[in-house]
């Protein structure tokens, strides 16, 4: 088995928070694009290792690795020297699983209503009636971070972790998403100064090139 | 700081995996109902624990904790002699969250639209659209689980762990969802086998009392 971790990733995709984590890991790694329009992510050859269809996926020396939230765990115990999570303290541990766990399950589901619907529902109305609706959805989720977990400059306070890069790959989509940046200035500041990460735009330059 | 952990429920939602842990773990707590029904989640002093007006929420020493995946996260780590979570193997670890990830932000969420419509589109035809789709995407989610993800007897095989309540949970409301239990046996051998645990008639009996 390849010893080399394996990384299937879609540009403009959640997929970029696993990304700059291995980045900010020093991993080493191999970049594997899918092309979400070209339906390869759909291909049996994905499917194989992905049954689900969906990026990311983290194929380690172990097996396979999907959903977000599992493979920035997984980022952050394999390489401890990269302190991306607080692995010693179980409450500290538990929070960042926490945010994680927001993200994927509100976040993350909010903003997808805008543009996979019709993972939810079949007819046309009904998938413009959600797309009205994610501003406010997202927005309320900002709103909760905002206030509730984004201690700043980092979601943690003084510590990175891997819950900077997922923000900030979800925070690239305010304004598509129809929120307004200048609503919330700790996330928007957050935005700035994660752009401004090496370890962030050398992921962000890979997936372009 | 009350060093007991204080538990927020409300009966017959997500927070019964939570519980189920919590008796697993053989943990000291207090146990709070909520009534969804009459807005208790939403009530002030609720919302001062957990502001996004969610159940289910643990008081813990070193601070609330709310999101299901992490509550579970954390009670293994607090309670390891109960060995509910491959905390030693950075690989199994992660299968652990990516199965509980997977719960939260795919089944739960499918499963959401019946119910919590109102979350993600305004208009009553829209939420009627919704609830037509159920059936198909909680039978996706569970496809996913029963093909790949339930290795038997236990979630991840030979060892229980905190996945296997979090599947109990959603695998009760299979029929209200629309799905039929009989097209996936593994997931409802599981059902059977879990619903005679010792600690699941517990928390149950607790709920219901
Ligand atoms: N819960 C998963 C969600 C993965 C997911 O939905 N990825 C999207 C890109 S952000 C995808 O692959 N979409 C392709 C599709 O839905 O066909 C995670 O957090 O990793
Ligand atoms: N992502 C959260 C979801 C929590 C959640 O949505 N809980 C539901 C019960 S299953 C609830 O509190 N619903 C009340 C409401 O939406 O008003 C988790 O996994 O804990």
């Amino acid at each position: 088995m390849n010893e080399r971790l394996q990384f299937y990733y879609a540009q403009d995709t959640c997929s970029l928070a696993s990304h700059v984590a291995l980045e900010d890991a020093e991993a080493l790694y191999d970049l594997h694009r899918l092309s979400i329009e070209q339906g390869e992510h759909n291909s049996g050859s994905y499917l194989e290792i992905n049954p689900k269809g969906r990026v990311p996926a983290l194929v380690t020396p172990s097996g396979v690795l999907t959903e977000t939230p599992a493979i920035l765990v997984y980022i952050s115990q394999l390489f401890p020297d990269a302190q991306l999570a607080p692995v010693g303290d179980p409450y500290q541990f538990a929070r960042l699983q926490e945010f994680n766990s927001f993200m994927a399950s509100t976040l993350h589901v909010a903003h997808a209503h805008r543009m996979r619907g019709h993972r939810w529902v079949d007819d046309e109305a009904a998938i413009e009636a959600m797309q009205r609706k994610v501003p406010v959805t997202v927005a309320a989720a900002y709103s909760h971070i905002e206030d509730f977990y984004l201690d700043g400059p980092f979601v943690l306070g003084q510590h990175y972790s891997v819950a900077d890069p997922y923000l900030f790959t979800f925070a690239q989509w305010m304004e598509p998403d129809g929120v307004d940046p200048l609503q919330f200035p700790k996330v928007a500041e957050h935005r700035e100064m994660m752009a401004q990460r090496p370890t962030v735009r050398r992921a962000l330059e890979a997936e372009a090139a």
